[in-house]
């Protein structure tokens, strides 16, 4: 009989060599954080939860007793200052975000931050210079790029299958809104929604907006617009390589999560449908019927979230430069201010007015 | 033995009672001409094509012989003139499409014709003057009405399928440019491509444009450029009905005539794909490969434009209103006259800018 | 002006070169006759539609009235008698195929007949033989063979693309029965519905079927069973090469026109899905909803009956083997006779013992 | 600060009331024994994997370093004689699987097993006898019952959606075929690969075969003729109900593995396709291509390996049925060894000749 070692799976998988496994803090249990406990403690090869950390206790030991995590703090400091602690995993409401990142990078933690990383761009470039000084790495939470559609987009793209790109199309619609309360503290639709898709573009045919046109309206629930928000959005974009776009929002598709791309260019086109949970047909008299879309992020999204997780730390045990930077989130949320101000304004914005340093 | 009637089939089809065939003259017999006219005289029930004009009488023997029309003309006054004929199908080129309608309806004769009616909104608006006095018909070549794609999708929004319409989104891609001598006199992609798509957004949600903003480029051939036109085009549109919506152009697409609109609303959403000429999917280690959609208009759109004229001849049979009328091809070209607009002077436009009747 | 000559539209549509009209005459005017008829005045270009016959004068007479044929006729012999017809088109009910084609033959007419040509084997013998000595073409309606998906299917196939066929599986189910009174007459549903998939598996794969074995059961109308008859089939096939295949029919889809293949290989497959009337997706809550299939062989065969009869047209003018032979007729009624066999005495039979030419 | 405890994920998931972890041990860590090691160590809540064997340590502790699983050993006696462990898994090679089942009930623990049970039918009545006995449970390692895809057919199928059942056709094609070692003591094609179908028919349609008869042959690889075994088969069935149906099963499909199901009704037909590992399309001037389905069993089937992990924990934690029996396993080895006497003898074979208890 042998008494196995107590590593998570996988931490030898790496060919012949041994890799060091990454000792990783958890910040935050909300519903983001409990899911990445999970897939930190049994799905990402190399990586150990050592603790997670919330203001409530109750939420700390919950979050730890299902993922099997030996620690569980009230206080994050506590995991900041384990020296044993490689890296932290930041899910906490982003008005923590910022502060706690520039704490980490102080105590010189490799980061993962949810995104966005804060409603406020000032603020933004204060916590990149803080973790550019610090010299650690900084991966932000655009999940979407480690999805297998979007992924094999990108590499179609990038690999010239479809030319030169002319045309990009999003379709992001939520399946249903989020509380009102949620919308209240959100930075509006723009930065809370559509800032995926500005990532997106950008991902999928590597050139810069340099001008974009935000329409939107509240279709779907009023008290949405009370609220100062909007919930159903177009926006028209124009490219530095001379593409076009548009992206296309809403807070509620009733059929479920809409999630879909569409890239033109001079040798052919590429898109991809929605994701199902199967592929039944039923033809009867009445029609043909098959399944609806994914419903919700969980479902939908858990392979991508799976595979940012194993790529952070991958990058943190090879010592690579992470697969979305801070500089990643920070234009995204110059393009989510640009949107905001073109909706405002009525007029084409260039996201240069927003961030002189882009002139 | 019995000698049969000269009639056209389907004259006596409509249920017991006897319609009385219209007889109708074509006026212009290039490639479009030319396939009007052999579905006057093989499948449209009801039409009895009398005559056909062109200037080259080689021409319009030609389509004569091809269709067993009776008669062949170099004038089309002679069809005009001739007082057994009902209707006529204008066919020519643009710039004499108002001449030959202002002609036509002080004939008396019913018309259907090709749009765009005319580049110039002033000209319009004398041409409906002169077919409004004289108490013809006419009729607008927005062929896409009657395709069995579209019509569906406006059936399923009409009939609240999908709730309120919150946005609607066009692709509408050619499979090749036209040729230059084309591009100079064809008032512009926005006048001569995107126009069916702004007669088609009207047409799928009922409800009218109240602002738009178009960014146009040329990605395809330069000489579309030096030629003062653009080939590649994103419009963003906002609706009366509070809707948003895109267009989105290309003057060439590889692979065949992209063709699809995609309805998003309260209730749900609806939208086609391109049509194909057959449904094989051939799966080898390489990949699964389908057909590539149907490639040109004649194609693509056959069974739209025999719709479209059986339409025109029960319009005229049955005393009805036309279902496309010369107001519909007005407001398109007010639209492609906004789009023109936004896109060179670089801001969003409303359509009333450009037709003061509409403010 | 120019009086146009009265020639079919096409015929002189051959490159440069100008190529003769046939003259046709038409036997029987029932529902499949008529729609002949109309296909052969309208749209098979070469082809000049000159007598339609049907033992009821108003039968004969509406058929021609609907597609302009100057003459109809209540005696069949008329067109066999007239010396300016160069083909025959028989449409009749089966049990007169047989002396029909014998009489066309003998008046050294090129003959095109529906399936079947008779539902007795040593009769068949006799037409084939009569027809051969005549020297005359003799075509036989499987349409199928000239839809776009079976065609590509067999394109691909014989291309290599799925290398060695391995499998066929085809799915062939009516939408609804057929009136009891046709049902008795019809020889079964093996010699009138699986007789097209028995031509269809030899068109697909170029190999014969050495051995079947046929289940058969009354699923959908009791009645069916009271008249002798089956209405729902899987029959197991092997042929020469060694490949294998299933073949899957019913009676009644309630969701339409059920017709669909596919052929398996060492290298790839292929398949075809229905064709639908349109493309359209409608998503709501309650799921994703298509288009049913095309429901009936008119609207979903329209285009291979078109062009089956353009390629009888066109092997009389030019003198070619026709793409359907008796032969091909022969040997898919000898299967369908083993099939009854096989079901009857429940075990595996060869098509061998029905024809003992084949041994 | 709290220590978490060790209990697995999801123990406590069970709305209010907590219910007890089933403490399982593993036998035979070979391809599919370590994927189930995983899925138990870290996917399946309610259950905590103990112990696992194999005959070789090394890789019982490699599995057991992989999975967090405390103990290893090479005898796994040593599990049956832990009173602490309630069930064992059994993943070892077929001929031992008997032996072990009996081994393991008389010792009290409840059973998974992996298909089949064992190749002679004899052993399996003693096999089953001897969980009867001792009153354990037995579940048998039909995963596909627990496939999103199937599982949905039946429910759409028991739920009336179709009407009564007429035809149902499997597709089952393996991506590659199995070492020649492997097919050699595999019992053959149909005890090894259709057994599947075997089991899915009666899953999807709630009816028993009473009668088959299986074409095979040998056409992807000489070899495994030369072992005695054939690679591709066709099986023609019928069942209790009056309806029939098909399975298709080939060793090699190039295009990865081809896993669909359909069955057709008196209202309606339900239909899968394959899964994929993306939903691109890339339409290019070539053609428009789509991803292969996902290629092997484990990334096409993980899912429904873990559900039925988590099906079997459940029945032992709440004391129910196994969702898969042994009567189940013995149903279908009794039709696998009808279709080998159906291909030896060349004729149809009722199952009930196999098995003289199901006269």
């Amino acid at each position: 009989m042998t008494r196995a070692g107590c590593l998570n799976q996988g931490a030898e998988r790496k060919g012949g060599h041994s890799v060091a496994a990454i000792n990783v803090g958890l910040i935050g249990t909300g519903r983001i954080g409990r899911m990445h406990a999970q897939h930190l403690a049994f799905r990402v090869p190399g990586a150990r939860l050592l603790a997670v950390a919330n203001r409530s206790a109750e939420a700390a030991e919950s979050c730890a007793a299902e993922s099997q995590v030996p620690a569980a703090f009230t206080e994050y400091q506590r995991i900041l200052d384990n020296p044993d602690i490689h890296a932290v995993v930041i899910c906490t409401s982003t008005d923590t975000h910022a502060r706690i990142i520039e704490e980490a990078a102080a105590a010189g933690k490799h980061i993962f931050c949810e995104k966005p990383l804060d409603l406020d761009l000032a603020r933004i470039d204060q916590v990149l210079a803080a973790v550019a000084k610090a010299g650690v790495k900084l991966q932000v939470g655009f999940n979407r790029r480690f999805d297998s559609n979007f992924r094999r987009v990108r590499e179609l793209v990038a690999g010239g299958e479809i030319g030169e790109p002319h045309i990009v199309h999003i379709i992001d619609r939520d399946p249903q809104p989020p509380p009102i309360e949620f919308v209240r503290c959100s930075g509006g639709m723009f930065l809370d929604l559509t800032i995926h898709d500005f990532d997106m573009v950008r991902y999928l045919i590597s050139s810069e907006v340099t001008e974009l046109y935000a329409l939107g309206g509240v279709m779907v629930d009023a008290d949405i617009g009370r609220a100062g928000d909007i919930d159903t959005a177009v926006v028209a974009l124009r490219f530095a390589n001379g593409a076009m776009g548009s992206i296309d929002n809403s807070r509620q598709a009733v059929y479920g999560y809409d999630q879909r791309v569409e890239v033109f260019g001079s040798k052919g086109m590429v898109a991809v449908s929605n994701k199902k949970p199967d592929t039944t047909e039923c033809s009867t008299s009445r029609g043909v019927q098959s399944a609806l879309p994914l419903h919700w992020f969980v479902e939908r999204y858990t392979d991508s979230y799976i595979a940012e997780m194993r790529a952070f730390i991958e990058c943190v045990q090879e010592d690579k430069p992470p697969p979305v930077t801070g500089l990643d989130a920070r234009i995204a949320s110059v393009m989510a201010h640009a949107a905001s101000k073109s909706h405002v304004e009525k007029r084409p914005v260039k996201p240069s007015e927003i961030d002189t340093t882009m002139r």
